[in-house]
């Protein structure tokens, strides 16, 4: 079809791409800003865009992260350059009246019950995640995302003060293929799917 | 850096795509068969895989459809050539063991409560509605994904008798630029990240 990307950037993208363990390498500042301004014209729900990120690169907020980490997770995420949490803000439609000028679009979520906050945040959030791991991808990075971890330390440690509740961890900068796994298998179109 | 996708994929993909509100054009099996190929990559949670996807496509389907969804989804969703639902499978830790085959995955779901098994499926579902975007747009195909329909309808049309549940349906095809609405802003930076 017209417009479709080449084999090599699907294959970049999907078919050979792979969740890292071992991630090396180095990602400076315009990396992670080039990285933000592709993720962010994914689209979200009422385009609140939820997803608040936090870019865990010095060593000292390597070692506030580390403790909340599961131990499987530990030390493939303090030897990565970047770990990136994932959260979302509860109080997202205070954003509304400028990502969404043309009507009071916070009307519709501000007093809401905190359980469906949470769930627009949830699936907003983590939206925002697959947007990220496929735009650090489309920059030649890998990525190892992970929900492995204790997500009331993450809060404490990161967004204390704050309405913003942690989602998903993801280490990103280089991976080492010798280091990967065999890729598990997915389900067939017919297990997942149906055309009516 | 090395890998990185060219200008006009990621202009594609992230920089100058939009969610249509008119999309026309068709899409055969194959394209939606590829489509799955593509996304059933992305990553999730122990890759459990917890989207299911129903392709909407014959008059008699659409026609199924239309009384759940919002007013203003209902003729923009009849006009597209497929409106994907994409909902998760509350069981979906049955498929653990083909899915993630070197331990007993299926052991630290099953049992759940159901507060943590619809958390599961809703994140995880959430990633691969974004992977189908993604997909999608990298195949050259356009996008519209909407909240706005009643879910228990969706369910009870759709997925009756099973314990999938509805979360984003995703009308897919060839959208009318002529048509877009001018971007709506997103959040700089500043205001949704940091570097620690």
């Amino acid at each position: 079809m017209p417009g479709t990307l080449s084999d090599a950037a699907l294959a970049r993208l999907f078919r050979e791409a792979r969740t890292h363990n071992a991630i090396g390498g180095e990602a400076d500042d315009d990396t992670l800003r080039t990285l933000y301004d592709l993720l962010k014209f994914g689209p979200t729900e009422a385009n609140a865009c939820p997803a608040r990120f936090v870019f865990v690169r010095s060593p000292e907020a390597k070692a506030k992260l580390a403790p909340a980490m599961s131990e499987g997770n530990r030390e493939k995420t303090l030897a990565a350059p970047v770990s990136v949490i994932i959260g979302y803000d509860m109080a997202f439609y205070d954003k509304l009246p400028v990502l969404f000028p043309h009507t009071d679009a916070r009307s519709w979520f501000a007093g809401s019950d905190e359980a469906r906050l949470d769930r627009v945040g949830l699936r907003g959030s983590s939206m925002q995640a697959a947007y990220l791991i496929l735009a650090a991808r489309a920059l030649g990075l890998d990525c190892g995302p992970m929900t492995g971890f204790d997500n009331a330390m993450v809060d404490a440690a990161f967004f204390g003060g704050t309405a913003v509740r942690s989602n998903i961890i993801v280490n990103i900068g280089h991976g080492d293929p010798a280091q990967l796994f065999p890729r598990s298998p997915r389900l067939s179109f017919d297990e997942a799917a149906r055309i009516e």
